[in-house]
C-alpha cells in the first residue's frame, strides 16, 4: 500500500518532502503514531494534496476486512454459511460483548495516537490531531452495537472504516489541517434500549439525557441505560453534548440496507437526506377469558383486534406510498387456552415527506379506536363475529422528521466518489435518500453531515445474512476517507479566501 | 352443622345407632379422623341414608371458603378489588407455590385419616377408607395449578370441595360402602407445560409418560416436567396409571367458565360431556429486514402473514359455528425497526362435534399455506401490497375428541342437584356440555365420570377477576358430596341385586 502511494508522491506533485521522521521508530502497530505531546513535522499536509494525490491514497482492503471480522468475535450470532465469517451478530448495546468491542475501539485508536473521550452517554470520540487543534475535528461516525439477529456490516463497517482511515493517514504520514476523529455512538439500533440513535440524540440536545439514562431495556429485562453504562464502565465524565464535544462535520459510511444500489448495479450512494419516521406503541386491552367456554360474541379478544390493526396499518401504508411495520408484539397472559386480554405492539411509520408520515399518523389514530370498538374499517369486520369492544391507547415514542444533509458534505462525498470510481463513475454513483435513520440524522442538527452508502446483498439487513462484498466495503471506506480529506482541505481554503472558519459552531 | 344433621338422624330413619365412639376423643381438627390401622364402628353407613338424610347432610360453606382463600396465599396474583380475597392467582404447575398448595392438600387429607399416594406424574390421591377397601374408591378430582393470570376458583374450588367433603363425612361419622378419595391432578392448565390435562392423560394411558416428563416449560424457561417434579419433591414411586391407581368413578366440581348459567339464572349445570378440541402450533418464516429500507413489496413479513391467519381462523370459526383462538404468539427478532422473519402462534379450535373440528382443521391446513404464499383467501389481500412469500408449518399438538360422560354419574349428579335445590330445582338445574377440557375428560376414558358446573360472574375465567359467589361454591360442593354418596349407595345396591360389582375395572 505505502509503496503505491509513495510512488505517487514522487511524481505528480513535483515537489520534495522533508526527510524528517517522527521521534519514534516505525515498527509494527505503532507505525506512524502521533501523540499530542510530540509535534514532529509530517510528510504531507492535506492542503498540499492535489487530485492525483488524493486519488492515489488508498486504504487497505485486507486490513479493513480483518478489523470487521476481528470485532465480530464479540457477539457472534447465528451461522448461515460454512465460512468462518458467515455468521450474523447479536451484540446488543452496553452488553458484555459491546464492552469488548468498545475496548478494542478505544485501545486501537489510542495506539494510533488518538486522544479518546467517553461522554456521559458512552459515546467514544477518538481524535487524531491536525495542524489547528483549537478547532473542532472533522468526524467519521457510526456504531458498534447490532440488532439481536443482526449482521456484520450495519454500523460496524462505518466504525472500522473510520479506524482504517486513521491507519491509512498514519501509514502515509498525512497531516490534516484540522483534527479528524472517529466516533462510536451508543445504542444506535434502539434494539436493546428502545430509543434508536438515542446517544447522538442526547449529544445533539434533541433528547434529554435523563430520558435516555432512564430508558429501560426491552422486555423481559429491567436494566436501564444508566445502570448498564455504569456496569460496563462506559459512563464518561464529559457531558454528552455538541457544546462539550463540537464537530466540524460528520461523515458516515453505511450499507444501504435496501436493494436500490444492487438492483441498478451502482457502487456508491451519495446520501442527500433521510426519510421521515415516527415510532408508536399501541396497547389493546380486552379481557382474558377461557378459549373453550367463551363464545366468539362474548369475547374482547385483544389479539384479534391487534391483528386487524396490523393488517390495517399495512393497507394504509399501501394507499399512501408509505411504510408501516410492526416489529415487536407482546401479549398477556400467554396461554394456549386463554383469549389474550392485553396486547402491546410497536408501529414504525416512514415516508420521504413529513406530511405523509403526519397523514398516516392521523389515519392510525382515527382508525385504531374504531377497530377496537368493533366498527368496520375497510372491511375489517367482514365475515367476523361481532364481539365485545376493546380499548386502545397509542403513544408516539419517537419522531424523526425528514432530514436534508449539508451541501458541503454532500459535495465532498460526491467528488470523492467520482474520484475513487474514475472515468465510469457516472454509471456507478447515485444520489439517494436513506430509508433508515442513522446517527447522522442527529449529527446533522449540529454540524454539516452526509452519508455514503454501499450495496448489500439483496438489500437484506437486520438479518444474520446481511452481506457486503469486500471490494464494496473497501470502495466505501476509500470514499469516506477522501470525503474527510476533501472537507479538511475545503475548510482550509475557505479560511484563506474568506478569512474565517466556515464551521466554528 | 353437626347438630342439624344429628337432629335429622334422630327422626327420619326410625332406628337407633350404637353409641360407640372411635378410639380417639373428638377434639379440634382430629374430630372424626379415621385411620386404616383402627376400625371402630361408625355411626351411619351410606346404604342406610335415605333421601331425607342425604338432603340434610350439609357441607360447611364458611369452612370451604376459608380453605379456598387459605390456599390462595400461595401464588397470589393481580389485585382487582380492595377486599383481601379480591386478587387473582398465578400458581403455575410445579412451581414453589404449587408445592406449598400440594403440601397443604397432602397434610390436610392425611390429618383427616386419608392415605395419600403420589404417582410418577405428581398426581396426589387421598383415599378415605370405606367398608370394602378391596375395591377402587369413588373419586372427586380437580387441580390446584392455575393460569399465569388466573383466578381463585378454576380447579381450586374442585379440590377444596373434595376436602370439604372429607371433612363433612368425618364430622358426621359417615361410613361409605366403598372408599372415597380426592385427587389433585398435575398441570391441568397446560399453562406452564403446554400440554393441558397431561397428568390425567398419562394416568389414562392416553399420553406416554416419557412425552409428559420431557415436556418443557413455555418460553423462556428450560425446565421439564420431570426436572420440576424432582425439584419440588413430587415425583412419586407409584406408576401414574389407571391400573396401579384404579377409580370406580370420577366426579368434578368446576366453575362453568362461560356465561350460560348466569345468563339463565341457573345454579347447577349437570355436565353430560365436553366439546371436541385440537391445539396447533403454526410457524411462519419470512425474512428479517430493516423496516426503513425495505419497501413493502420486498418484504417477507411473517407478522403481517400471521395477522392475516389469525383473522382468517376467526372468520372460519364464525362460518362453521366453531371457536378459534390464539393465546400465544412469539416473534423474532423483536425490534421496532426490523420486520419479523419468524412468528410462532398457538391455535385452539373447538366445537361440540368432532366432525366440525376436523373440518376446521382441513380448512386451516389448506388456507394458511395459501395466505403465506401471498394468495388471496377471502379478501386477505384486499388493499395490500403483494410481498415476498413466507413459508408456514402447522403441527397438531393436542387432540381431545368430544367426550360423553357416563349415564350413572350423570344420574347421580342430576339426582343430587335436584335434591339439594329442592322443589324449585327444575328452574335451577340445566344440562350442559363443557366448552373447556378438564381432567374428567381423561378420567372418563377409564371410569364412569361426570361434572358439576356452578355459575361464575359474567362467565369470566382465566382472569384474576374470575369470581364465584360463596353460596354457589357451597351449592356445588353440596351437590358434589351428595353425588359421591349416591354413587357409593348405587354401587352397593347393584352389588346386592346383581351379585356383582358394576365397576371392577
Amino acid at each position: 500500500m505505502a509503496s503505491r502511494f509513495q510512488s505517487a508522491l514522487r511524481f505528480p506533485t513535483g515537489r520534495s518532502y522533508p526527510a524528517l521522521k517522527p521521534s519514534k521508530p516505525h515498527s509494527g502497530r505503532i507505525l506512524g503514531q502521533r501523540r499530542f505531546s510530540i509535534s514532529p513535522r509530517w510528510q504531507i499536509r492535506t492542503k498540499e494534496m492535489n487530485e492525483d494525490l488524493l486519488k492515489s491514497l488508498k486504504i487497505n482492503q485486507g486490513r479493513l476486512m480483518q478489523d470487521i471480522h476481528h470485532t465480530c468475535q464479540w457477539g457472534t450470532g447465528e451461522r448461515w454459511g460454512d465460512a468462518p465469517t458467515e455468521t450474523g451478530m447479536t451484540r446488543l448495546a452496553l452488553s458484555d460483548t459491546d464492552k469488548e468491542a468498545r475496548d478494542w475501539f478505544k485501545s486501537t485508536t489510542e495506539a494510533l495516537g488518538c486522544k479518546t473521550t467517553v461522554d456521559s452517554m458512552g459515546n467514544i470520540f477518538a481524535v487524531r490531531p491536525g495542524l489547528r487543534n483549537d478547532k473542532p475535528p472533522t468526524f467519521v461516525g457510526s456504531h458498534l452495537d447490532t440488532q439481536p439477529t443482526g449482521g456484520r456490516y450495519d454500523g460496524i463497517l462505518g466504525v472500522t472504516a473510520g479506524v482504517e482511515m486513521l491507519k491509512t493517514l498514519a501509514d502515509n504520514w498525512i497531516e490534516t489541517e484540522y483534527p479528524v476523529g472517529v466516533v462510536n455512538w451508543t445504542n444506535e439500533e434502539g434494539a436493546r434500549f428502545p430509543l434508536s440513535m438515542v446517544a447522538s440524540g442526547v449529544w445533539a440536545g434533541s433528547i434529554p439525557q435523563e430520558t435516555a439514562h432512564n430508558t429501560r431495556e426491552v422486555y423481559p429485562g429491567t436494566a436501564t441505560m444508566l445502570s448498564e453504562l455504569k456496569r460496563i464502565g462506559y459512563l464518561g465524565e464529559t457531558t454528552a453534548s455538541y457544546e462539550s464535544i463540537p464537530m466540524a462535520a460528520h461523515f458516515e459510511l453505511h450499507i444501504e440496507q435496501g436493494p436500490l444500489l444492487e438492483m441498478s448495479n451502482k457502487k456508491i450512494g451519495v446520501v442527500k437526506g433521510v426519510q421521515a419516521y415516527k415510532w408508536f406503541t399501541t396497547t389493546v386491552k380486552g379481557r382474558d377469558t377461557h378459549t373453550g367456554t367463551t363464545d366468539l360474541k362474548s369475547r374482547a379478544d385483544a389479539l384479534l383486534v391487534a391483528a386487524k390493526m396490523i393488517l390495517h396499518s399495512h393497507r394504509l401504508a399501501t394507499a399512501n406510498s408509505a411504510l408501516a411495520s410492526t416489529g415487536i408484539l407482546n401479549l398477556k397472559p400467554g396461554s394456549t387456552n386463554t383469549v389474550p386480554g392485553d396486547v402491546t405492539f410497536s408501529l414504525d411509520i416512514r415516508a420521504p415527506q413529513d406530511s405523509t408520515v403526519e397523514k398516516m399518523k392521523k389515519l392510525v389514530v382515527a382508525d385504531f379506536p374504531k377497530i377496537a370498538a368493533g366498527e368496520d374499517v375497510l372491511g375489517s369486520n367482514d365475515a367476523c363475529t361481532f364481539g365485545l369492544p376493546c380499548s386502545v391507547s397509542i403513544t408516539e415514542d419517537f419522531d424523526s422528521p425528514a432530514t436534508t444533509f449539508h451541501p458541503d458534505c454532500i459535495d465532498s462525498v460526491s467528488k470523492a466518489a467520482n474520484s475513487v470510481l474514475g472515468p465510469n463513475s457516472h454509471n456507478l454513483v447515485m444520489d439517494m435518500v436513506s430509508g433508515a435513520g442513522h446517527d447522522s440524522v442527529y449529527a446533522n442538527k449540529r454540524c454539516p453531515t452526509s452519508m455514503i452508502f454501499v450495496p448489500c446483498r439483496e438489500g437484506v439487513s437486520h438479518n444474520p445474512r446481511e452481506f457486503c462484498k469486500e471490494e464494496d466495503c473497501a470502495l466505501g471506506a476509500q470514499v469516506l476517507m477522501q470525503s474527510v480529506l476533501r472537507f479538511d482541505r475545503m475548510r482550509d481554503e475557505r479560511r484563506i479566501s474568506w478569512k474565517q472558519e466556515p464551521y466554528t459552531l
